[in-house]
């Protein structure tokens, strides 16, 4: 008995976490739709004209996703040889943050946080799609952050730096009267300013402040081009890796040869 | 008479459909012109101190490009071998809801809204600069935007996961009082923040508020590179493509060789 | 007689609008920073506290430099062959524009328009870099912006479609109660959200028109790397273009050896 | 004696200055924590909410950080070989700027610019992360923004430019009572909507004014492109210059070769 049990267990991984099956492709693209409609409920349920009007049917099916989603969670822990070990998984935790809320909900009122952590569900998508994951694309920009990770974080060290010293000379220049009340406050704005989003809630008032404003503008003006400069060049050098085939001729030994390439493009001789 | 007929019909589709004959060009720099001329007005009928001084002139020269447009599309009608294909075509959508606001209008009253949908006329212009697709330029940015397709689709549900997730974090932050009045409509901030647009309509007010706002400017600015970094990549790689692609094999006659290469990459001749 | 006037006019030519001479270099630079200097009058007056102020000083010094630059524009058209040619020149008429709002102001009064056109005086200070012109740098940036004008215009013809449709329909969608008074201004809407400047002035009010808005500006994310792209791959390529030396191998014949190559890469000859 | 105190010395530099040793490594990292924290410290002072509640602490906490940081600017003043070089040096200056707030707060009370003077200190962690100077990432970001100088500088110089005459225009189209006060307030103006920061402070309200703005914005949208894109290539060729560079001639032991060379280009011989 212990040996069919087994072999359903195995049976069941497949179905559950594998895509290669028929039926594990099925299970996960229904998995797909319920997760993105119960994320559209909790989306839905936090409007207030909406909630007042549907709110007992949003209750309902927010029950229905919870006990489907709690079915999902326990044959999961089923299914795994290690079940402690996919409990403490990042996606563990994520399935377990998605059905808790409601029980959780049972005992105490707690409306937005509660609501919000179910939102985490949103993230499980990225399971299904791991599927997705080993497309050219996702792969290739995944890739390429990655490759550029070290850039970034110098980029991002003296972006930071710039910001503090920025901000606390506003603080200095414009003053508690103008809006910028403290240092952090101003550093806010430093980053709204450098990054071009400009929400205009705190806006230099004095003519000092102005030119100091417009000197940041005009250098996150250049700034803003490091990030896109290092992540096009990385995308690029990426692309260039995985396409061009690693073949080697087998008559000159060279390489770089393109991925329909029949013969060597040096020496002539079939590759 | 059927022979002649079909000559005819034959002639009018060389004029009306196709811009090779000294006719046809003619043809379409008229229509381009009355396009834009009929746009034009519907955007100047629009404004309020406009229409109330020339309304009667507005609807008068509205009811002249309703004819010319109807003359045009009955002439398009005909002169197509399967009108009815032509009618579902695409184009042939945007012609009919070119002319039918004007028809309409004569029974019921609806100001805004058909006037709208005439400006849809603009449409047309691209069946007529589509001589102009041809042109290197605008053949290169179809084909790159086409090529980074997979790679914008995996950014583009990245980011709208994204979104989603922040969204309702800054919900439950700052909560209804703050103006984040329920989800969608924080997501409708973070889009705002992290495409670096910045209304200000919305804005945090608590201190925590602001500081996962700046994260999100500060993840914003890395990516907003990305996208550019795909289409640069993808732009250079089509304008490489495009470029290099002159050499023929003298014996496969084949082509898409790179400039360096001295034996055909398909069958191994001598270039 | 004739002929001495002749050597004094081509040496007036080769101090004022040449620089190969020191009197040519000490001519464009005093100018340089007469027109700055100039300028930041203009500008200065323009403050209205300062106007107050300073006003009679800043109306002497008006009159100095459009004393100095009358002086100068004179002696240009003394200087060169063909006076009219000159004078219907491109800086011919800046130049004429510098010195006029002068004269015209001691007939008529026209406070802010006038001072304006003084400003123009800031374009001559291109033809004084003119000498910088032949840098790599600014050489490299013109001929980039030139070989993707045709990209750059097939962008344009589509976001301009694009926002007109845009902004049609917000108009239709929000309506005049919500800001969106007339198409053109929900054109000037689409604008501002579309290249991400976001000044918050008008903002959709309705659900509607908060879900187009952030469509549109997920839309504005990937768009606005077009632009970056075309640009990016055409400074790329220039640059290449204008480094690698177009020198080819005697022996081989084979060219794209580096400018410091001494003998060729592929056959090892000497260059 | 004297040569007993030059061992010290020697030994001081090299725990203060270098970080090759380990006792230099840890008197770094434990810099670099106190500076942080001191900042920190600064940034948190200046939040009225906090100050009034942890004045004193404060203080008390600013003032442990002075003494340390003074003892660490005497030991470095000590140990170096020429004490005034390294006074006037860069890092000297901003060493003493992080300790005289400290000492001038005791004769004169001057709150927000002193406190602001301290927040400097954050430039010192640039010192101990020289470094991390020597890693691929901030060499390769540092030598691409200094390769790219000149034509960033050609760049600025026609944006100014640019802004100059658009916000003087704009002072002439929208006038005094719109918001556009003057000549540099419409300049400040100009930088907002060209760099895409769009705060909303001011605002074109007459339909030129907008009809101006909209062009400005357009043209806004390419321009930004341009800087990008100077990076963008300058960091890929960097990138390409230093990972090429392995190779060395077994003749001249010269790098710099290209990928496919066959024989160096600088003596001839083969590689």
């Amino acid at each position: 008995m212990n040996e069919r049990w087994e072999r359903i267990r195995h049976r069941m991984h497949e179905i559950i976490f594998e895509a290669d099956t028929p039926a594990g492709r099925v299970f996960d693209l229904t998995l797909l739709v319920l997760i993105l409609l119960s994320v559209l409920i909790v989306i839905l349920e936090s409007v207030p004209s909406l909630a007042s009007q549907f709110g007992p049917f949003f209750e309902q099916v927010e029950w229905m996703f919870t006990i489907l989603f709690t079915i999902e969670f326990v044959l999961r822990l089923i299914s795994v040889r290690r079940p402690l070990g996919y409990l403490f998984s990042f996606f563990g935790l994520v399935d377990l943050l998605s059905i808790l809320p409601g029980y959780v909900g049972l005992f105490m009122v707690g409306g937005n946080e509660l609501m919000a952590v179910r939102i985490l569900r949103l993230i499980r998508i990225f399971r299904i799609l791991k599927l997705g994951e080993y497309t050219a694309a996702s792969r290739l920009l995944a890739y390429s952050l990655r490759e550029s990770r070290a850039k970034i974080a110098v980029f991002f060290v003296t972006i930071l730096s710039l910001v503090v010293v920025l901000g606390a000379m506003m603080y200095v220049v414009e003053g508690r009267t103008n809006g910028f009340e403290s240092i952090p406050l101003s550093i806010y704005w430093a980053v709204i300013t450098i990054t071009t989003v400009g929400y205009g809630d705190i806006v230099p008032a004095t003519a000092a402040g102005k030119f100091i404003a417009t000197l940041i503008m005009m250098l996150g003006y250049v700034i803003i081009a490091v990030p896109t400069g290092i992540v096009a060049v990385s995308i690029s050098a990426a692309s260039s890796r995985l396409a061009v085939s690693t073949q080697a001729c087998p008559n000159c030994s060279r390489q770089g040869h393109d991925p329909d390439a029949v013969y060597c493009k040096y020496c002539g001789a079939k590759l």
